[in-house]
């Protein structure tokens, strides 16, 4: 499989964990959600993100899940597999294994604890070299979930200093300044730059520089039309995509029942066999499923309209 | 002036600060501010809210802004002040002092300080103490900018405890099972509940249970006709305008520029002469005034597909 | 090897990970370590504990590092291992490992997610039941560090529910009111408190009930010393074995260089080969190495004169 | 009264904030505390610092205290008051108003808000515009309770961008390494540089070139003495003093009883009339009252010894 690189674009899905209503780790649906989620039209996987619930896998599991999506896209889709860790020993083994198993590269988040420019820096220059120069890895910039701020400075003195770093997932909320300032930086190399928070600012992203999206919305649909309809300098037709799930995907978006939701609908679009979640995870009140039905069927309504 | 009691409902504005070009505060702007506010429907106004402007204006001007709108609306709405402090003296102090200017009630948000459920309540009930017990309060669940998490179940012990505490402002992100929760808690007093937020979860907050919202999109008119529409029971009705609204809501929800986008869109329907933040304060970019006006131009195009 | 359970007392040493100076875990200091450590006195262990450098060994290092200690000490000491994870399925698979090896029990420290008192409870049920509730474990209480808050009343919560949690690790900073107000509940079941913080409150601790010391002071004699004075009834002189080894307590107490300050010591008193630490990890200056050596001069010399 | 300059040096106290009983401002302890800290050698004040009563105070009583103070010392020692405010206009106001009182200068310290080294910088830019660039001011460095850290070279940028910062409060847990590392760079402006947390790491600070300490224990002549010790080149001296007062300093540094505890011992000491907090504020047990006399007793005997 081609390594990850600086010319990355389009939906690299962020996938859910499939997992039986016990809780057991659910290969066959695994395959289907391969399936569905090539069939929307993906360019790539991202896998054992640090959302969601990759957390709740042994690392055996893990390392099966990653190997069963490997085997059933047989090259179809670059995979990048989240690597994050509390130690780089961790971090290097679990890139090596997963490169030996041919993903296309890793992505790494930055530790809670890392407080000034200069720490975040020497930071990913040591995962860099934990993991080895010659892997490909997506810098995660997530301050709402990992507490760590990056300014355009920080990660343009991060790219230039590790070749290795060939993708931005840019996933602050929204941090669309931010996302300009790296594409206006005339001497900076051009990373690929992915875009996350279930794509709910998607074509603000998409019209300041990004290349398409990381990120796991129940209806990829959405951000693989919207990223091609930006590439066909169509910008009102990507926003009356957009617009249309909108509704859903702010209500997807939500901390908390966020995940329930999203294995509630690709449960009910036939991807999943469960859409249960392993401890701690919420269980959605009928409420919550009452709303979403709602919503769903005011989506399919929407976008009948538009066409 | 009546004060604040459990049967508010409706719209409650947070309203802006406004400005000259300066940075003085504009009296002549407040005055056009309210007129405009009361043409759209709200029912209420909340000043001195702890995010936006307030912070940035001497105690002097803070009491020359309230007196300034309570002047204007001579009566017509009900006025509730932020009075949040780091002590209990200051809280008093200012407290006093707008009730005695005619003030309907005081909002109070936890300091960052309150660890535990036990520390929640007891600040609360010292807050209470502080302010005089016949000085109705909303009791401000923010977590996201306070960063205190506080339960449905210590809501309730705080509205048991406290009979003055007569409004929830429901702020969490967004929180919307603690909703249900306090709803369903059939020993409770029932309290006004307002949202916030920007309104960007609205009609799930209305089909919860809540009475109206607190906060302040620049188009208020979405939250006040999406309330009245639940009033109505047209819940699909609700969501045609709430949806029409939803991409420049959530543009205009974003940390950091929001503010800025929010003056930006009152200027520009001409209700306050200047868009000028005080220092620390963004500057919009070229780009987000052209994504402002692009959704501006949509969202009256799809109000008029609603009809 | 027995189980831990509530009669639990003394120093449970929270040792280094030794390596050598290219990173190699060394398993022959580790022995000497673990002589060491007997000799002074503990009368347990705790490995992998969530400071220190657990996180940076792989999962195949932490298994072989456990193993070498239960060897070496071939049942002479209880060991506790830490089995704090992300999710539960690791922290389960890792406990049923370490017990099977030998373990007395497992500590477990909370994610730092749970922001009020029931997820606080709820997260140790599931964790209790995730372990399985023959499995004996440590509570481990470290706000500084975990940014949980447990009140005395949640930690008598967990107690209750919980006959397996039987040990609290007293680690805020330094909480001595509610180690006070836990000895205090007449209607709790005694569980063991052993006391954090490199032990500098430990004589407060002993005072207000604790049963000793879970921590890694590199003079760990003046915790096993400290605790026998308190069991023979001699405070003044525990408080002078105390005072006398304090400056140096409080400075290897401190967040950055602190561990790299008990490796330091740990070396030159011939219990490790290397005082290196694997990255990220600070380096010694030769200020913070001669202030080191200045206190053990002045440490020596009043030890003497205490006698 | 002169203005605070980079020369300053020796023991700027923090001082409390008297109360009587009832909680109203004593400002007859006040006269007295002023007295009582001159007498024991300091060399300036610090008024209405960010921890400590002073938050607990209205405006009026704020500037009360403050002229007190001033007026009490007649021109004996400078005094630096603390302006830290959530708005610029609100800082500018007390600045140019305890200015005009007599102060020599003003304290502030960052807002949680910021996140990034470039935010911090741009921060105080403003704030030295705000208060006006002849007015001296300290920076605080105090992540444990700002939350904001700033690396030596994040000082370093402020320091040389704006020449009205004229001290350095180093108050980092410890950051030894970051004091060393100011005073190693050849090409920056020699500010004083005075030290915090109670002063529990003097000796290490005064020995890496503070010029002395800011902050509040109960008995100053141990700053004093250790300051005087080393300023006379006796760093065995000052060590001596330093350690017999180390258990109870110690101890009235932790988070929580701290505070009361060191009013509690100003009363004993005759310094104030009563050892009241205003709320929220914590009261001391009896066993926090007898520990604190045991400390006081060897303390008193422990002095005598090294004479």
């Amino acid at each position: 499989m081609a390594k990850l690189d600086e010319s990355a674009k389009g939906v690299y899905i962020i996938s859910v964990t499939p997992f039986t209503d016990s809780g057991v780790l659910d290969l066959d649906s695994t395959d289907r959600m391969v399936d569905f989620y090539v069939e929307k039209g993906v360019t790539g996987f991202t896998l054992l993100g640090m959302m969601g619930e990759a957390p709740k896998l042994t690392m055996a599991e893990s390392r099966s899940f990653v190997q069963r999506v490997l085997k059933r896209l047989n090259g179809k889709a670059p995979v990048v597999v989240g690597a994050s860790s509390p130690g780089f020993a961790s971090m290097a083994e679990l890139t090596k294994a997963v490169m030996d198993d041919g993903a296309a590269g890793v992505m790494i988040a930055p530790p809670g604890t890392l407080k000034t420019d200069d720490q975040i820096v020497t930071y990913y220059e040591n995962a860099a070299e934990a993991i080895g120069t010659s892997v490909p890895f997506v810098l995660q910039d997530f301050p709402q979930s990992t507490n760590v701020h990056m300014t355009a400075g920080v990660i343009a003195r991060i790219i230039k200093a590790l070749p290795s770093c060939v993708m931005l997932k840019h996933e602050d909320w929204p941090g669309l300044a931010k996302l300009s300032a790296l594409r206006a930086m005339t001497d900076l190399r051009r990373v690929s730059i992915l875009v996350g928070n279930g794509g709910v600012f998607l074509p603000e992203e998409m019209e300041r520089g990004a290349d398409g999206a990381m990120t796991g919305f129940a209806y990829p649909e959405m951000m693989t039309e919207v990223v091609k309809a930006y590439q066909a300098s169509k910008p009102d037709r990507a926003r009356d995509i957009f617009d249309a799930y909108l509704p859903l995907a702010r209500y997807e978006q939500q901390p908390g029942p966020g995940l329930a939701i999203r294995k509630y609908v690709l449960q009910k679009r036939g991807v999943i066999a469960s859409a249960a979640l392993r401890k701690p995870g919420p269980k959605l009140s009928a409420l919550d499923i009452a709303e979403t039905e709602k919503m769903i069927a005011r989506q399919t309504r929407r976008l009948q309209e538009i066409g």
